[in-house]
């Protein structure tokens, strides 16, 4: 069988915070980590929560009946990364609670995990990420400009707090403990990475009081790279073989590069 | 028919030019402006000239029987990036004559439009980019560093000349013209940037005389971006309709979500 076209990847699904792709961000970080070994599949959907991740789900990935006939690119690693927008204060349309936050989170892994699920791939690996702590004053300022803006009324009504975020980054961990999967703790590492969770220590890490600066997301780069050597060690970056032969060796034997397509073809790379 | 989890795509095939994943790379800035719209996947191959391009193509583009099939990912838009690499003096390993350059131009462009090739794609648009100016003295004195540390000899021996980098994008532009295809002139929007081609008017650009800074890569990406706009206006990046619903349309109506999978398998997005 000829080449389908698609290489094996690490999908990142999740909201705003995995949506960007700009300069220093998760996913080009994690792109330039995985350059010419496996493709980084940006699935971040901003403003949603893990309730509307469910049917979004079954658009951004393939059935096992698609993967078994060859027709689907393999995902070996899928970060989870909700919860951010779930933690808004109840009466915000993003608001789920906490249980069900966690029976949520649960459900997306069981539809990679579950024999039931059409959905279910043994090779997918699943890391989970907790939501980041929040600046409640400088997030509520920030809305109250984009609130006055759209004309809305009671524009400095909060819509989330410090304590809300704690508690959900907590319920995202008891679910990987649950699971039996490995988590990152975004709240905990970038609280560390500040040394403390005021505002001024915060404040570096973050653009609008919730959205990762370069450096938030270079605490939760690293935390990631961390988890995955130790959880899954075949993955880890610096592990992983490029998909491609070197230039130098193409220079020697052009052959190199249709022994690696057969190869493949036969399922050996 | 369910989903098969793949969206359609922006390929960016080339050399290291195109590989860098860095922060403001090409790649990082098309990844941004196309996010949840297209997938921008990086087939950009370090070292590597137009000749050995052409197996290599074999092995990142789905055959026309897998796309008739379903099981292909659709390359909407696909950069091509070779000449840097061919355009090293003879005698170097990676060294392309002028018009073998061309003739494998012409050809990587025939397997995509060709309908006697296996890989024709009617639907992918091609846009050529041209190799950029190269600083020779920078560049001899990085090389000179790397060749030290291999414990070569001759280590100061030139690898690559200005005229050459000329040439050879002057090379791909005559193909662009033969083969009526839009091409980024890289060596001339540089240099125009640059206000000059002394080394001292080029240096903000690149990084050791041959690679781009975040500075050069932005030069690239605007005229990309202009020549997308005027030559494919449907792929225009702020044109490509956003893939899957607002979360606000989804607070109100969770259904939407639904919908729109049921309009994709039906091949209405």
């Amino acid at each position: 069988m000829s080449y389908t076209g698609y290489t094996d990847a690490v999908m990142l699904f999740g909201d705003s915070l995995t949506e960007a792709w700009s300069a220093g961000s998760l996913a080009q970080r994690m792109a330039e980590a995985y350059s010419r070994k496996l493709d980084v599949v940006n699935r971040g959907f901003g403003g949603y929560n893990s309730e509307w991740a469910i049917p979004v789900f079954r658009q951004i990935i393939a059935t096992k009946e698609h993967r078994e006939k060859g027709m689907a690119q393999r995902i070996k690693l899928m970060t989870i990364w909700f919860g951010t927008n779930d933690s808004v204060l109840e009466g915000e349309s993003q608001h789920v609670p906490l249980d069900k936050y966690k029976a949520n989170l649960s459900h997306l892994v069981s539809l990679v995990r579950s024999p039931m699920s059409p959905y279910q791939d043994p090779q997918t690996q699943i890391v989970l990420i907790t939501c980041p702590p929040v600046m409640e004053k400088a997030w509520t300022a920030h809305l109250a400009k984009v609130r006055l803006e759209r004309g809305e009324s009671d524009v400095n009504k909060p819509s989330r707090s410090k304590e809300n975020a704690r508690l959900y980054a907590q319920a995202c961990k008891d679910v990987a403990e649950q699971e039996e999967l490995p988590v990152v703790d975004a709240y905990a590492e970038v609280i560390r990475a500040a040394g403390g969770d005021s505002e001024d220590q915060l404040a570096p890490f973050f653009t609008d009081g919730l959205h990762f600066t370069a450096k938030g997301y270079e605490v939760l780069f690293q935390a990631l790279v961390k988890t995955i050597a130790d959880s899954y060690p075949e993955l880890d970056q610096v592990k992983v073989q490029r998909r491609m032969p070197e230039w130098s060796d193409v220079a020697v034997d052009q052959n190199v590069i249709n022994i690696a397509l057969d190869k493949r073809n036969r399922g050996e790379l």
